[in-house]
């Protein structure tokens, strides 16, 4: 049977969500997220993010969560910086521009963006004496890890809200694979760091553990106002919110989100090294639970008989390709893997 | 403890679902709705309701069902006709309108609207020399059950989808509660004759027996095409869309969708006895799951010290409210429930 | 020939304006608004209406002003209070739907919606315990005049302006009219109350002796921010703005706009008295260019023979029809269909 | 006094347009495009490009004719192909996206896109499994001239929608400066060639000669229906519509309009061939009215003593500007720039 790597998401939830899903299956709870397994997840967020005054959100998933939140900040003349990767420029079928917003691209080679180029671009719009006949900058999306499995250092990311800060502009950090860029090695950024860092971002579930949930946590007051209004105009309230409650209640309790994360992050880096031992190339430094490795076409068929891996790009002659590991990946699978590649 | 009737979406799943996806969990499959859960799920709906070439869909929610199908279907001037108790058109938060789309909201005493009204607002538009300073209207929606829990006849619905095919106009019915409509007393509709009465309509999985779910059935083959796209832009697509696929898979299997929904109507009948035998009036004439008694003060009061139901409007000096049945409602509950109305 | 009085944009611009056109057609000036003669008409406005803080911008037409104030001071959730009547729910095609903003209809008589059913629907929604299940009233949208010709008195006004105030609402008055509303008899209000009794209203030119134009005037400070940009997008910034200056500059110096306007009321009234004298009905109470005579059958056809006027609806089995004076009706037509309306 | 060059907007309208304008002053005619001189003025566009089945439709300016004609035909999940410094990519304040849709750029170095590469994005995408997570190409957007003056050939142009007709994507051509791209030398296309070119196109009048006004062609049957709604809803519909078609009733009489065109065209030649023979570089290679020379520091400041241009961007140490010449232009004018330039 085919041992899988082709994604992050193909598998359900951990047990510990899958008890608390049957436990309590017959209560009977107040819908919409305003129940109390909803309020207890929310408030161990908090607690573990230190961010006590952010209103946090529970939401299906990513694409949906970031357009609820992106359409609820924006004026409509107002546009969305990126990177030319950015998921939500490529990935979510124009949802954002569909309610309305303009997306500014930067190019990107690793998935990153840089606090200089955002400045430029800014700048250049803030100081152009014809400025509206042109979008006004209004927000900065990035994703942490980048969806090329890269990281923003604390450093870089103080860098950024310092010149989102400057112009007025909000910054917003798609946290679709946030618990495997934490449990990164290398990485020195803690949950509590981010709402100093930005004005919201969010908690991947569906990607860390979870049968599907977003948590949304907005931290700038300005973002917050009426946002239940939001989630329902996007149909974005699940009617049994409980479910959504229940899963980070589980996820953050006892460092269970860290916990699973830091198996994927450690997994991959094992097959990391296996491509690095064997002279392969990575296309992205890439710490976290993704690893592009550059193949020929002989590798591919080679790996492929054993293993399903994706698609990612052309690289010359070779293929890039994605293998991802998740909280779910069997060790077994890793081992067995590396020892393929060592006889590629 | 409080016996709780106030909503129909209080508790989780049929124990046939829980098991379901427990069994599955570990189960690596595609994502996005393209699983074998999905497909099968499918076939049994296309077999039960007759209609080989329908494509089904399955979304997460009501609000997001209709969102996703009305502005998928609708060109920018077009609007839909609808009652304006209509869900979409009250509790939606303007879903539909921040797609795009206006409302042309007939006045309705009971939930329902007539061929006749229909026919006329529409007549009026098409005969009218300067129609285009006024919106197209291009859809007609209802819902069956309607939010006040009454019934369309077969009869109806036929002369209402008679006077859409006439003026070009699409018919979707929200199905959120189809299920207890069809196991109704007194109801004359197969889920068979909705394939051929409409153009598109929704199987409600949230509030019967589902943990969430709603599948979109799109008979009219103009209303098929790319839709994937336009659940992916809506945040509409979840990424293990298996969950869906197993969740109506067991609805449909063995008739279960059916046995539940039966048994939330008679016990539902049983509230409308009592009550009717305790002389008081009913607000609706529903033969569904939902019942709306009018009290007074005292009666609502009397009532509260044991059980919990939902605020509804004045009338007069009274109180409509509403009590709900579902599939997980227990019988004991109920027969406590008419006691009590007896002894009010 | 054919007498007309359908409506009142049928005819260009008073000699005034088209003597200003020609005399400044080859100069030379920055465009998009920014030139010298939008200056000196935002100021003679503003001087006369004592608002020196304001923001006036000009747009082209009505539709286009309203959908372009309305998308920019409304988040997406939302909803503008009108009457059913109102032209925005009408006769816009739905633009403000298309903008993502839905609609409340109040049932209207005669085009006026009162502070007292305002203040219902706004309390009904704020103090509903579910309220993010609704949109929620951001704004209230009035004509003045009313599409019936009727007119608010100042007492009105401040009525609705608290009951906005009191629930966070913004008031904004369509005036397409209003130079004829202003220059009624009966009428209390001048243009200086207009300031202090809504946070933004427009001056219609289209329809008062310009070619087209209409002066939006921006009061209360948090509509202001940026509006420049929402022009732009919405194709409202017309490329040589000097021809939207230069007419508001004509129309406000010495009281042209004021002149022409009663010069309209004072024809439509003596068209009134002729029907008043016959014992026609009017199916409103206009003090303004519009009359709404309720004719019968033979009635319309005896007055059709000579002159070209509007059909509004039917009224039992008679017929409301409109018949417009504008600046440019000549007092003899008048004078010759009161003549016929005397023969009827 | 200062000779302005800046942009092609600056003035009024042709003397044939003024004198029409004031002698049907006082004409009644019916509203919103659907008089007379708009027929007439119709007629005589489709009888010069040779398309009788077209619909020709009168709009005020260039970024509400691209929005109302691209938002009329794109399904919520498809984009726009263009380059990246189409006009609706960087000067219409984000309308397009604000309608809802998706704009796919290419980089272009003059303004111009290719086949080639538009054919490679649309068949990246169709040919992607996963497609539908990314907006689907469904128009291409090209401007005729471009933003930078330069032109397609007719080779070019049937290359173009050939690729568009294969993806089944529409063409549609932005003709603000369209007379100044048909009258200049080297120019192979003529006004009957776009009706066989492309799906829609627009001449541009706002530049070309009128006070305001775009006349959209629209050519491709399925690109018509009900297109009088998206006017009326986008505030596009002039309420005296007179005004439209009596100015390009006007234009294209007696060939005026092309021959104004080839004024500017011709008098933009002298202005390059003076930089040329001065051996400065020009940014683009444009035969059209708008002229890009690179210049240092010392010649911007030497020439801003006389003439008005407009900055374009930086060239290493130097700075690219723009000179535009139209239908107004003094010949005298330019001969003194000429000679200026001959002075630097």
């Amino acid at each position: 049977m085919m041992i899988r790597f082709e994604s992050d998401y193909t598998q359900g939830a951990v047990p510990e969500i899958m008890d608390a899903l049957v436990k309590t299956n017959m209560e009977m709870t107040p819908g919409y997220g305003e129940d109390e397994y909803c309020l207890k997840a929310a408030e161990k967020i908090k607690l573990e993010a230190e961010c006590e005054n952010a209103d946090v959100h529970f939401l299906v998933g990513g694409t949906q969560t970031n357009l609820t939140f992106i359409s609820s900040v924006m004026r409509p003349y107002q546009a969305v910086i990126c990177a030319d990767t950015g998921h939500i420029n490529v990935h979510e079928c124009g949802s954002i521009e569909a309610c309305g917003t303009k997306l500014l691209q930067l190019p990107s080679a690793d998935g990153k963006i840089g606090a200089k180029e955002i400045e430029k671009i800014a700048d250049g719009h803030f100081s152009d004496p014809i400025r509206e006949h042109a979008v006004q900058p209004g927000l900065v999306y990035i994703s942490f890890p980048t969806e090329n499995g890269t990281l923003y250092s604390k450093k870089e990311l103080e860098e950024i809200y310092r010149v989102c800060r400057k112009y007025g502009m909000l910054l917003y950090i798609d946290g679709a694979r946030l618990g495997y860029g934490l449990a990164s090695k290398g990485n020195d950024l803690e949950l509590k760091d981010f709402p100093l860092l930005c004005d919201a971002f969010y908690i991947g579930g569906t990607k860390v553990g979870a049968l599907f949930g977003e948590a949304l946590v907005i931290v700038n007051d300005s973002c917050k106002r009426d946002f239940r209004y939001m989630l329902k105009q996007k149909g974005a309230m699940l009617a049994k919110g409980r479910l959504l409650g229940l899963q980070f209640d589980a996820l953050f309790t006892d460092g269970l989100y860290h916990r699973i994360s830091r198996h994927a992050a450690l997994l991959a880096q094992k097959i990391r090294k296996a491509f690095e031992d064997k002279g392969i190339e990575l296309l992205y430094d890439s710490p976290t639970n993704q690893q592009f490795p550059v193949l020929t076409k002989e590798q591919c068929d080679f790996l492929a008989g054993e293993f399903a891996f994706s698609p990612w790009c052309k690289v010359g002659s070779k293929f890039a390709v994605r293998f991802c590991t998740s909280w779910a990946t069997d060790e077994k699978d890793v081992e067995r893997l590396v020892e393929a590649i060592g006889n590629m």
